[in-house]
């Protein structure tokens, strides 16, 4: 990766850290949850997201630009989606991240929301990523569905080269031969990229399952494999979801497992902020 | 692809035949041949390149925005490329076609070019498609890295949803596990293609190969099995190409890949319709 | 490839020639095509076969040993399918290829076959290679479904080292991430192991498309890439095959398809030596 | 997975327990992990890793058959190398796993041994699996380098069909488009083969990864993911290795990383049987 200029690292310890707010960042010794809905769908659903899952999550997601495989399948909220996620986001104190997928919605994204993703369909939307290197807000690159290991790391490079330091990569599962899960979650490529870049990583693994009963396994091996981070997809009724539905965990579930992530997190020498007696959703589980 | 409602076919004779300019088009009994550098690098290549293939190829390419996995590799010449590309256009007569990346590209591209490219790493840009909608020039849509042929067609029904029927498919490989060709050429996807949308597909050989001595097999073979047309990579000088210089073809190659072609055009009850007699390169090799 | 000692080339017109029987071989100017079932079934069918495809088939295939995902499915009709095999050929003068699956179904094969297959799933078998190193018949070695074409090679270079030269490779298609054809033809491994080995090479097209519409035009490919031959799958009554029916074609349908090819054989300097008007099938069309 | 009648499971807490001695299990609550080299060299390297990791590994892995793409490369001590194993084990009280690659090698082993390997290549060579189903030793299954879930599964129901219950699943990583790891860990697999079978399933980093410095991260997350075992490739001399040389770890190396898996066990609900204190390897360290 000699081409790595800046995102590459020659001493194994450099670890760089990037703030999504005054009190959070990903890339120190905490490891950060996201969780949130594929796409956000009302008010009402993700104000209950961040008031069930306060002690479970420290960051919400959620989609209000979507990139779907059909034009005729629904393409998100938009502003309005962009105004909901403002709204939760001040009454929780939750930081949110959205994805934005193309450079007129990085103004109002950026001014709305405090960490923007970057889809895997666009990983090598190069003028999206050369737009984003000059916005002060952090960036969640997610890896391509057939990037190799250079290319996912060219990729932040883009970004950094333009100005913007502020890059968490993220895996979030490869294209295979199979279709039992929908993807095949690479931890060996989250292993290289601790070993190749600085740059936080951290791990989805519900868009590598695709079913839910494969996310819990998934997201204990990404934390015992030093993740800095998940970005858990849930719903209040996840069956209702609007996309995405079999992979979404309810949200019990996804307090119950972010609370087994614990011992994983300490057993390779990392922790989780957040305590559980603060979290409604699991009390009532 | 029941979601395919205008680039679908339920009947199997509907061919859909996109037209360059007021003589050439695509789709039809013609095969139509493109070919160009991987990357506009000078006026006297371009004309070379025009006046050498005149009677070989009925297209020009030519890269001037270009997608490097690295920042610091050449991205192309930009508003200078084009420029060239237009003066070469006019002085040969042969229609061009190059790649647009970005949104804030189209409006200068569309009023020089004759067909705009959409290139692999893009072809999930649904941003970028549905802009490419409401443009009134034909699309060629090249098929993602690891793209479904139902993602390909869907992509193609997001640009001809949005007001723009013009769009041409193009296989140029995909993504494998081995490493001694570039790409694995998809014949079996230009078949089904065939079966499955009105829409013309061509074969770009070049960028499936990544090797020049394989392309002449392979531009036999697409021809033979249905392709609309190809498009080749060559070079005045291959080795000295900026990008991609071990797949370009040097121009008496390309003038008798093209000679190849003509009777297996024939065979499958096609035609090829430029005449030997006209092209010096073939003359002097 | 510079371990392939016996089977590489370092001259570009170096070619082998493997003989089927006193009449047939496989490498030289003609162009072989082999055809039958899936599955041998009864005498009658293969008969059926042999006799409506004279003009057609230079030589048959069908499976007695079957190597199925299940061990419910039906495993293949063993020794009485042999002789169900060794009738058909005597009657009709076809020389017959079938699959061996293990070292001590050799013997018994190799009296009453012409030709012995290695399935993709045995390609690395290298104890059943070595094997039939020591065997004095040709052996058809398939590709395995995610063999590098290097390994595709050495695999050959087993069977040649241990004595047996008479080795022809096989392209049959690869996995890959899309289902919607059942393998990826991959013809540029054919053109690039024309040139890497002195081996014949041969192309399925009925296992790598998995679905019968598409083998026609896959089959005009191979043959415009300069394989060798092809081995397709047909049945007198394809929807009643035992396996693999959506993928075999009607006797009509394998004899108007082997008429297609010959045009497109003479277009790439090769020749299809069998004439339409001995094919009773080809008549009925 | 319907046609999985004797491995497949319909109550989710059923699961097999694969007794290797009277002693050891696989499937049970303790983790069990096998080491040794990928090559068995002589009689002190096999004597040498048993002394050093005593308190370590459970079980010793070492080929003296070897599947290698060239048959040119060494090909295993052969019936000298189950002599060497036989006499380690015998010593050390550790049982033997070794890899079987062909029907008549199976009864000499099954007399030497403690566990028979089917290596990836011959995941679906059925006649070897058939034969394994009549021996009386565990098998342990290692998935093709392309094989589906299903297909793993099924080459599973073909030993236990056949007569032999004692099966282990092996996950060691899948063939991809990227080439900085060796292969692709499918995690994904290992929590959907628990779901799907009531077989244990190990796991094989050092094949997936391909490189030392990803093997430690991986083998945290496969614990973590509820593998019920690992097998890893080591060795006195690493650099020294007959084949696989850059993915042995070195004696001090494996018993660090067998230590630093007893807090994930433990996090997980399961338990690492040894204790450290027995570890000379650990204490050099």
């Amino acid at each position: 990766m000699k081409n790595a200029k800046l995102v590459g690292k020659s001493d194994l310890n450099k670890k760089s850290v990037v703030r999504l707010n005054e009190r959070l960042s990903i890339g120190d010794r905490d490891i950060l949850i996201i969780g949130g809905p594929c796409t956000v769908e009302s008010q009402a659903q993700m104000d209950t997201i961040a008031q069930q899952l306060t002690g479970s999550i420290q960051a919400l997601r959620g989609g209000v630009y979507k990139p779907r495989t059909s034009p005729y399948a629904f393409q998100g909220m938009g502003t309005n989606g962009i105004e909901i996620l403002a709204r939760t986001s001040r009454a929780s104190g939750l930081p949110v991240v959205t994805e934005v997928m193309a450079i007129q919605q990085i103004e109002t994204l950026a001014n709305q929301v405090d960490m923007l993703q970057v889809g895997s369909r666009n990983m090598q939307n190069f003028d999206l990523l050369k737009a984003l290197g000059e916005v002060d807000k952090p960036v969640l690159l997610k890896r391509g569905l057939a990037a190799t290991i250079e290319e996912f790391i060219m990729a932040a490079e883009y970004i950094v080269s333009h100005g913007n330091p502020n890059v968490v990569l993220c895996e979030r599962g490869i294209r295979s031969f199979d279709n039992y899960t929908r993807n095949v979650l690479d931890l060996g490529a989250v292993s290289a990229l601790k070993h190749l870049t600085h740059l936080p990583v951290i791990v989805d693994p519900s868009h590598a399952a695709g079913r839910r009963e494969l996310i819990g396994d998934l997201s204990r091996a990404a934390i015992a494999c030093g993740a800095d981070g998940l970005i858990i997809e849930c719903h209040p009724e996840p069956d209702q979801s609007v996309s995405d539905a079999q992979q979404a965990l309810s949200l019990p579930a996804m307090a119950q497992l972010v609370e087994s992530l614990r011992p994983i997190a300490t057993a390779v020498g990392r922790h989780l902020p957040l305590s559980p007696v603060q979290n409604p959703a699991l009390m009532a589980a």
